[in-house]
């Protein structure tokens, strides 16, 4: 099978080499030594300010999400959330979840971010209050002051690509924490967290770092540390206080995803030997690119007004269901690109562009495009 | 490297070559029907009773142990723990973090559970209330009553298997609940749900599944899903109700460690070919007595009184730190004892019998613990 989905990619020969070993014991200096080199590289390669630091969680990048919530966010807190899909629903309902009080954003599947989804006054404690807005899409309660900002740099449910510099501008001027899922953008799209002035990012290793699912990433600022510090959260498992103490000596409080975080390991450095994350992002976006441009004479709509290098969503304008493309690229065609679900399952497909791919591959893609919708 | 660790231990051939390959997309019919096979495997496997069911959590085996107490218990219930060392404790935390009322029956290191241990008067209400005890090990408290009772099968730390039939009587008398964390000794010791009367059982990837960390999975009684289903938990990506509804079809809320669950379920099906669970038990039991009677003359005490077939926990007599003779054997000799951690790290280390190990593989390690202990 050929993978164009957006997690599980494919992996490097490292990365399925090392997959294919016993694992190995892992209270050892030699496996704390892989863990600290994880938590450099990972530093490394999200620009983060100085003093910051790393967590790897043993489950999905939904976990790391919740487990940011639960360590740096309380009920005195007010978040603003940008929701333009699953995934910043996800967040919504995180908070709900977690008694944090927030407001959403609401986007309409597709819609970027603008400026004017962001109108507010800044107040004198530091915290910010939305204007009511005269479109929907704006935050609706006023005279709340914010403290957190919540963000899906890559909305990958619909493949919306979010304006950073917008947001990170209005969380600097109104002194919001800046929580960034940047679980599907890492490694695809620039990122810099010291640059922007973000406090949390989270990513997985089944994304750009094509390794097996079942490991997350979060990297902590200072100031994000100084919250988790600051909080016990009502959870033994998800406890970041307890994972960075461990970390400190390159291990976990519980047994992690060994193999996975080895296989992480390899890649990092192949990335690092490979010219590090700029030329990463410069090799998805190229082949993004290859394949939007071999796509133009079919009845395939892009429906993200702001795209990802690391995925590109598509609506078939010949009438034909979404999901029966999927399925059938991948019972007659043995490809898999990625189905969506509810509203959007016969509407709207994804092909990515991220993991150990190639020019040829998106070569048997289109072909295999062509045949299945008869153009 | 050879592994006699407690986990991740050796894995078949059958399941490293899954682990060489790209790991699939999984939200598709084909993997749906691995996850139904691995739900009606387990089943069979721990002998669970009619309309039961079984969740797959990506995470440790304390993600688990804690997912149940989230999903299970209340304040207003009130939990009896068997605590006779780490395992015993992390329960006892768990149940802490979540404001579960519950007292512990303590065991000193390496004792076995006994009828003393759970001398109580049942009352009239279905619950029960323990005697003061005139020994430290009884729990402490009177005139409580009891809903639930939690237990580490297998004390992994110390290497304690306790008498479920005695444990199971004193439930069934006193209409608990009864939890079972069965991680290091399923397929290793004789476990029945049915025949106990148990209600939860969990059990991990990395032990005698023999394949790597990342996955921990949950077989609930029906009186334990009537629990799930009358609770939310305060957390999505433990949220049980969430995965059974998931699990009804094949699938997962959030992205799971697929390769993982495909491991599993070769080793699954691996086990079944091969005679089901009564030959694997039959297998670790043979081949723990063959590395029992091997050292019969050497400087090592086996410190647990009562012994699982998983592991052999072991004090050396000739003065010789535990910790150090697991570094020479790392270091020196290519292998791995499991090393105990806190008081027990220079006392005590063990040697497991899960995995993929044979006969030679301990004649392999004896004669190295007779270089490195000098004998």
């Amino acid at each position: 099978m050929l993978n164009f989905t957006v997690g599980p990619v494919q992996s490097s020969d490292a990365v399925r080499v090392i997959g294919g070993e016993n694992v190995p014991y892992f209270r050892t200096a030699e496996f704390s030594e892989v863990m600290l080199e994880n938590e450099r590289l990972m530093l490394k390669f999200v620009g983060a300010p100085e003093r910051s630091r790393v967590v790897f969680i043993t489950g999905s990048g939904t976990a790391s999400m919740e487990a940011v919530v639960m360590n740096l966010l309380t009920p005195e807190d007010r978040a603003l959330v940008v929701n333009g899909g699953s995934f910043g629903a996800r967040f919504c309902k995180i908070c709900e979840v977690h008694g944090v009080p927030h407001d959403e954003i609401r986007l309409e599947l597709g819609k970027a971010l603008t400026r004017e989804n962001l109108t507010t006054e800044t107040t004198d404690k530091g915290g910010c209050n939305p204007q009511k807005s005269s479109v929907n899409s704006g935050p609706s309660v006023v005279d709340q002051k914010y403290t957190a900002f919540l963000v899906n740099k890559h909305e990958t449910s619909t493949g919306v690509h979010y304006d950073m510099e917008l947001i990170a501008d209005f969380c600097r001027k109104n002194n919001l924490l800046l929580i960034v899922d940047n679980i599907s953008s890492f490694l695809c799209d620039e990122f810099d967290m010291a640059t922007l002035g973000a406090d949390v990012m989270i990513t997985g290793s089944q994304k750009a770092l094509a390794c097996p699912p079942g490991v997350s990433i979060i990297v902590l600022s200072p100031r994000a540390l100084a919250r988790v510090a600051a909080k016990d959260p009502k959870c033994m498992y998800f406890d970041l206080k307890d994972a960075l103490k461990n970390q400190e000596r390159g291990q976990t409080p519980f047994t992690p995803a060994v193999g996975t975080l080895l296989q992480i390991h390899a890649r990092l450095k192949e990335i690092e030997a490979a010219g590090g994350v700029a030329s990463e992002v410069a090799k998805t976006k190229s082949l993004a690119e290859y394949f939007r441009s071999k796509i133009k004479d079919l009845p395939l709509e892009i429906v993200s007004e702001s795209l990802s290098n690391a995925v590109t969503p598509l609506r078939p304008t010949n009438g034909m269901s979404a999901n029966d493309i999927f399925l059938k690229l991948k019972d007659e065609h043995g490809i898999w690109v990625c189905p969506n679900g509810g509203e959007l399952k016969n509407k709207v497909f994804r092909v990515g562009h991220m993991g150990n791919l190639t020019t040829e591959d998106y070569d048997k893609l289109v072909a295999a495009l062509r045949r299945v919708m008869h153009y």
